[in-house]
């Protein structure tokens, strides 16, 4: 093999700063944490790219320590899910692969959508301690978005591992993106195979 | 939120171009193609900071596509598995986050060991055609590795998402590598909360 290795490089776009910019640098409450997030989602469909599914890792007291959006279109990068993209990007802010810095920091992340098996594996590597989500993986599969191979007691796996689970907040809210999204033509990924990439 | 977002930008370590130069351009068989993960893998653990682990995306003919290696603790990134890095940079390669280019490819990720959750769900998004295994997932159990939140049965999963499964090949040289990353001092991640890192 003698061609050149290609590198990986990505970035949020250039409308995440000012967007993140118009928000206090705290949000108090879960509410207002999972409303920032689906309005990023939001943003992400009417940018035009991108897959209705926003994140971000929060810090204890409120603050954002990394948001995340989903790449998966623009970067040609199927691993490239909002919570991956948050996850990453806090490790590298952090400079840790363990969020937790040896299990003295308690960061969340919080999701526009439960997360699908691969966003699920990597929550368990990340170090965090909490995930936050909005809509169900059920609003996800009615647009023809797949979970994927996940644990079917998911949510009992994550909590053994000691990250605590929270479901269903502004699950309404973040449903509509989705739909918006559909409505507006955007594409859900793989239809050929019928193996429909997960948020 | 004022802050400078971080962005994302990895390689893999320069001495990957001169290991796979050494190689003839194709790999004709099953069992050649496993052994120069193998390889990888070992090479890996050689010098000195990455888990051992390794993958590549290979084409049906048996030429690489693009070669992977756990990158964790270099690039302070927990999702850099080796499978992760192997398949983003097939696609970075090809340009479209789904390898199969619509159905009309097909190419196969050979990894050194079962692929953990996360990278269980990457596969199913990636667009590949045939899943190659080295070690069991024992093996990498056995040094204090944790494969994470899997469906109990992943490789009925893949299956049903038309992926192919073999499973160990090479499956003693491959767990061979783990032993000796475990005897040379070797970090399980995460271990103060028992939260090890799968492959």
């Amino acid at each position: 093999m003698t061609n050149k290795l290609p590198e990986i490089h990505f970035a949020l776009p250039g409308w995440v700063s000012p967007f993140l910019a118009a928000y206090p640098e705290m949000f108090p409450s879960v509410e207002e944490r999972m409303k920032m997030v689906v309005a990023l989602s939001l943003e992400n469909v009417r940018h035009g790219l991108g897959g209705p599914f926003g994140a971000a890792v929060f810090d204890e007291e409120g603050r954002i320590v990394a948001p995340g959006i989903n790449l998966v279109a623009q970067e040609n990068n199927a691993m490239l899910h909002a919570e991956m993209v948050a996850l990453m990007l806090a490790q590298k802010k952090l400079g840790c692969y363990d969020l937790s810095g040896g299990g003295v920091r308690r960061l969340a992340l919080y999701t526009s959508t439960d997360p699908c098996a691969m966003c699920l594996g990597a929550l368990c590597w990340s170090g965090i301690s909490r995930l936050v989500c909005g809509a169900k993986s059920e609003d996800a599969e009615a647009i023809g978005f797949d979970e994927g191979p996940r644990h079917p007691d998911w949510v009992a796996q994550l909590r053994a591992r000691g990250i605590d689970v929270v479901l269903e907040v502004c699950r309404e809210e973040a449903a509509a993106v989705h739909r918006r999204y559909v409505a507006g033509g955007g594409i859900i990924y793989n239809p050929a195979d019928s193996k429909a990439a997960g948020p």
